[in-house]
């Protein structure tokens, strides 16, 4: 126990890990290929395999190296995503799962981020400062909801391609709020009535102004760290 | 009046109310669906009028608990917002009135940030950060107005879809400073003379320095704060 | 003398231009609609010789009022730009020179600069915010400069609307810079060449990144201050 | 070699290099000219050897000047990149290398950076500001490769334009995140499934995400200094 918990903590297990990964990312990529797919096909399969009862063979090291006290393995969120990966694998990949069997299999790759230091460092400062944008995030939500039903009372009979129900609707406005093409929707909505640049005008204005906000309060926050 | 005062400010009731004003976007929201406002008109019908009478029943209250000094209801602004809101829900509802009447029920999403202390404040401050950037918005508008008269002047003849007139040709200038799709533009310009690029780069330069620029007041006035 | 010192330092007087200004634009704005022109004609042409000989009472009262010393007037940038208003006014408004002439009349609307202290304030801090910029610029100056020429003589064959000469290539450039549309124009050059992306991404990439610095260089330059 | 010494770190040598450079540029900028190129073609190619030889000149004094401590001129990036400029001018410029050695003289323009102080100090602070975005950046290939994988799983069939293989799909993330017409390509893959848009924004919100925090970065790391 001693020896694995020694083992675990260890820079060289780290870079293997890291490096079984990397591996195993290069084979997702493999797989996107058809054709290297079709030749190779058993040997990335095998590969796939390897990859797996290594992450089994660390997972099981390191709940032994704490066992009995198996909260200290469990008890963190990035061994828990270490662990359902594994069991993600567990997954039937014929037939109809085989999309998401390959997709689960994807996960692997996020891996890097629990295995590097400075990733998991940089996410958890990521996670942690979402609460601080709740407030804003909130607001936002509250002027989309009414703009949302807004432009879909107004809207939906003249272009319901892009108002026709609620969610459209909402999807239509995160669009709006990312400038991407949101004059082609305006004039649509004008040949219908020529003062909808309103609704459009004051919802660019007032969406861009909330952001650049929520853009703000993530800022004096890192700051203030 | 002293159990009215402490109804009042007691925070079950605070939670009652934003329970009710989510209801009430729930409704608003199943209208939005032809389907099940057909089929359950008279039950959303309904949950209005319950919506309505909770917030009227809520302003007698507050109204009540501060009797007979109204000026310490009316006096706020917050207030005054949920005021009106029940005064529209008498607009009539029929007719061509109907669209209003709903367009009237929206508001009531909005009493959220009458409802929830944090949200108030944000807009406060989201509020109270607009003077910092008056002068700036004036300066702003110069630009724009001499560029609209400008841009109406020069290509009006050629390209009537975005300089038409003064109004349209504001519209298009916003657009411009989105930076959506504003190249389209510059080359139809382009075709009558081939130098109107100094018309249209010119102003993008200009337009998004100056809009940089009320981005960092408004940074700086939070900063400061 | 006296006299003429004391009205020309007045709010009154102050608040009396930035009026005649307002009104100047408002004849401006009139004169872009046609039908208003058409009616109002010699209206509007009276009201800009109105305005016009404001102007020139008001620069004949601040000159007097430091007569003899005329550098106090001539000495200030300001000064100068509202006397050279007047100049242009002496334009002859007829025949080709009539469109000049126009647009030399809306520089009048830039004189609610001059006029009003706080948006002088705020241009002479941004113009005084262009010399912390000027390297950066000029960095960016070499990039778009080798990236013209290499773009020009890479796709002027086969995109010959985007690419065909120095000058159209630069202008390319600037609107790929603002993201926009950026990809057709990438779309088209990979048709000849598939590796294409490499130099639009790079410069995608690096020219946001110098424009990201320029943006840093302006906000610490106003924290300084 | 004091003289040596003295003439290379002297002003006027200085502002000679630069003037050099300048004209290699304009030289360069008259070859894009078809018209031009045909008609002084020997006179531009005359300009071109005079302009290689100063480099070679310039080098030759800055060696002998530190000479026989060759480390104190090879052994600075900025000298090293001189050099290999002069190298590059022995390409042979016919037959096929001709668009080659075209562009190896075009990096003669980038001399400008090495010509002048202050830009050298800017690319060097941009070049130390590159490894405090390091972390962030891995966080965003991550999640670029993982998206472009599910990408090519899901969509490659339904619209190989743009998710045909790894490549490309990661071009279009890219494309994606500088939200340049990204809605396009939603509107494509939701044709084929109307859940395509969680795939498109939640990648919208969490790219654009982690580059307002790679810029965060690089404003802190530059207000730190
Ligand atoms: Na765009
Ligand atoms: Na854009």
């Amino acid at each position: 126990q001693e020896l694995a918990r020694r083992v675990v903590s260890a820079r060289a297990f780290e870079y293997f890990i890291i490096a079984v990964i990397l591996f195993s990312a290069v084979l997702i990529g493999l797989e996107t290929s058809e054709e290297l797919s079709a030749t190779y096909g058993g040997l990335i399969q095998w590969g796939n395999r390897i990859v797996l009862s290594i992450f089994i063979g660390e997972a099981m090291l390191k709940i032994f190296a704490v066992a009995p006290r198996l909260r200290l393995y469990f008890g963190s969120g990035w061994n828990l995503f270490d662990f359902s990966i594994i069991l993600l694998a567990m997954l039937p990949s014929t037939g109809e799962m085989a999309m998401l069997a390959r997709l689960a299999r994807l996960l692997r790759v996020l891996r890097l981020i629990t295995a590097i230091p400075e990733l998991r460092l940089i996410v958890e400062t990521l996670i942690r400062s979402i609460p601080s944008m709740g407030n804003i995030m909130l607001l936002m939500g509250v002027i989309f909801y009414i703009y949302a039903v807004a432009g879909q009372q107004l809207f939906h009979e003249h272009d319901p391609e892009h108002w026709r129900d609620l969610g459209i609707s909402l999807l239509t406005l995160f669009r709006i709020v990312t400038l991407e093409s949101w004059t082609s929707v305006m004039y649509t909505a004008m040949e219908m009535n020529p003062y909808s640049w309103i609704y459009f005008v004051s919802f660019v204005i007032m969406g861009t102004f909330v952001i650049i906000n929520l853009f703000i309060a993530v800022v004096i926050n890192n700051l203030e760290e």
